[in-house]
């Protein structure tokens, strides 16, 4: 049996108000003056000078703008590449993404292709990069995904939407700074905050669980229920435990891995371009002969917070569209194992997946 | 207000048998065939093949064997560096402790030193460390200590019982395998134990409390009454759980600070050598003014566990060895404000003190 080698990222700064310590943070680490910091911010925060004017900028250090509208796209990431290399030939000394996890897995993939030949979707898969990226900042605005500790950045391709998952993928430094949510609209806020919970409930049902991966999914757990089912938070300690939730949701799926929700969740963004975290619940909703007890809190917490999920999505589909989605979801097979075993084939069938799916 | 950008370790490999894996995860790290690794290894393991035959030998590596009967001394750590030194003239590639905090701790200080001028004593306290640490591995035999995580290596000087704090002191990397706990004798195993509860005590009770520490600390909180007061856990499920409760103490104090047992326990330690996991209980035992649930809870534990603590300790100290004690508990200022806030002094007195240490 041979264990994960778990990359952790080195550096985190926990506060509200860390955010004010970027420069401090990031300065020694400047390559020489003609090596800029490249900032990839969340366009919701263009015009925004509460965020904005507090981004430490010397010498060529630039901010682009992203919208994280869409899912992250490798040729998204190709193209930022080959601005920023066309722009700064002497060397980037980091990258440092602002945003939620469209925007932090944006930041890891673009800090590995500036090191590594070829294109972003050639790495799509496990273990495939070569080349240590450079150094890369992760400074989440809306928690949930768990992005600022993973090892992976999820992105959709040509044939696939699939992480780069390897051990140069995770951040350097995150800074966590709960203030920085403040601003979230609350459908953004519960979907992303469900998929926290849905890699809890993913992980600690999953085939994989060891006691690393169940602390921290239990605990991550237990925060999202406090959060999102009580009523005695107050609003600033409701964004600390959220981000903390984060953080430890995605050190239980780090080393192990998620399920049923994100292998099926990820066939609707790639046909449908659904974004991450509301796909997830709109999958999840389903799956109460996976995880009966968790849907029903599911179910509760969306009650209370009066969340209405679009329904019938694949009213419309045809039939080669279900195989696409089917395809992209059955390609998941460590996901697939880690939910049902390692006899997974004989349970999840396409006309299995199919019946799900014409349920959404 | 200015947060601590807190050193991760970088690496950590949790499994039941992820020992075997040792020498796949250093042999990239050896700088050269001249350059040894030094692994330092509790002596309780001499001549234990089931260990020791694991133990991954090339070139000039070495073993050394070390007592963790007393606590970890300042002069111990030049003695080593010393050893080290004149017999590895072409480097040390790294250093591997195996054991318990002792030896967790003198690993750290040792690699410390290997590239620090001057004596261990000289490092002692917060952030006087200059240069990088050499690679370092820590493999913990014993769970609850938290040496496995955290920034300081706590060494009895001279002068005093003090950690070298710097941000160069955690392990490069960490091997968590719940299997090498499993001869511990069972007062040792609930010292070490209580060592964690009691940091997540002091740290869940302190000033210095953030979300960060918070959802560490309660999540070790919980496996220690998991593990210490509940019934149904297997022997191997209680090991898994005990190390990671560990874990996530030594990340609750890393990122906060301990408290009133830690800062009375380091007054015995120094002047009797009293060590580190039964001089906490025997603190904390007495302390039911500033934890009074945890007390209880931790009476509980005793009982259950048949523990009799040793008592009249300081029942024959004069007055000048109560002033050794106290001197060293009150230099200990960050653990007190941490446990009683600012105004520390004025509840704290040596009278105060002086009356404590008489019950133990």
């Amino acid at each position: 049996m041979s264990y994960k080698n778990f990359p952790m990222v080195p550096r985190v700064i926990f506060g509200r108000g860390s955010f004010n310590q970027l420069n401090e943070i990031i300065a020694p680490k400047r390559l020489n003056v003609n090596a800029p910091f490249v900032f990839l911010v969340d366009d919701v925060f263009k015009g925004n000078a509460w965020l904005t004017s507090r981004i430490p900028l010397s010498y060529d250090d630039r901010v682009i703008y992203i919208s994280a509208k869409e899912e992250p796209k490798t040729g998204q990431v190709d193209s930022l590449v080959e601005d920023i290399i066309l722009t700064s030939r002497q060397g980037t000394s980091g990258i440092i993404g602002i945003g939620g996890g469209t925007i932090l897995d944006l930041a890891k993939a673009v800090a590995i292709m500036l090191t590594n030949e070829g294109e972003a979707k050639d790495y799509q898969g496990w273990d495939l990069v070569k080349n240590p990226a450079i150094y890369h900042v992760g400074i989440p605005t809306i928690s949930g995904t768990g992005a600022e500790v993973s090892r992976t950045t999820v992105l959709t391709g040509p044939e696939m939407k699939l992480g780069i998952n390897s051990d140069f993928t995770p951040f350097d430094q995150v800074v966590l700074d709960p203030e920085l949510t403040k601003d979230v609209p609350t459908h953004q806020w519960f979907y992303t905050g469900m998929d926290c919970f849905i890699h809890c409930v993913e992980s600690l049902n999953g085939t994989y669980l060891n006691a690393f991966s169940q602390s921290h999914g239990e605990k991550a757990f237990d925060l999202c229920k406090e959060i999102f089912l009580n009523n005695d938070l107050s609003v600033s300690e409701s964004q600390d435990k959220l981000m903390m939730a984060s953080w430890h949701g995605g050190m239980s799926i780090a080393y192990s891995q998620v399920g049923v929700a994100h292998a099926m969740s990820y066939g609707l963004s790639y046909l449908l371009g659904t974004k991450h975290g509301i796909g997830n619940c709109i999958v999840f909703d389903h799956l109460e002969e996976f995880y009966p007890e968790d849907v029903k809190l599911f179910k509760q917490m969306k009650k209370k917070h009066n969340i209405q999920l679009p329904k019938g999505i694949c009213a419309n589909l045809d039939d080669s569209q279900f195989d696409t989605m089917i395809n992209i979801s059955l390609s998941l097979e460590p996901l697939w194992e880690n939910a049902i075993g390692k006899n997974w084939k004989k349970l999840i069938t396409r006309d299995k997946l199919k019946s799900l799916y014409q349920k959404m």
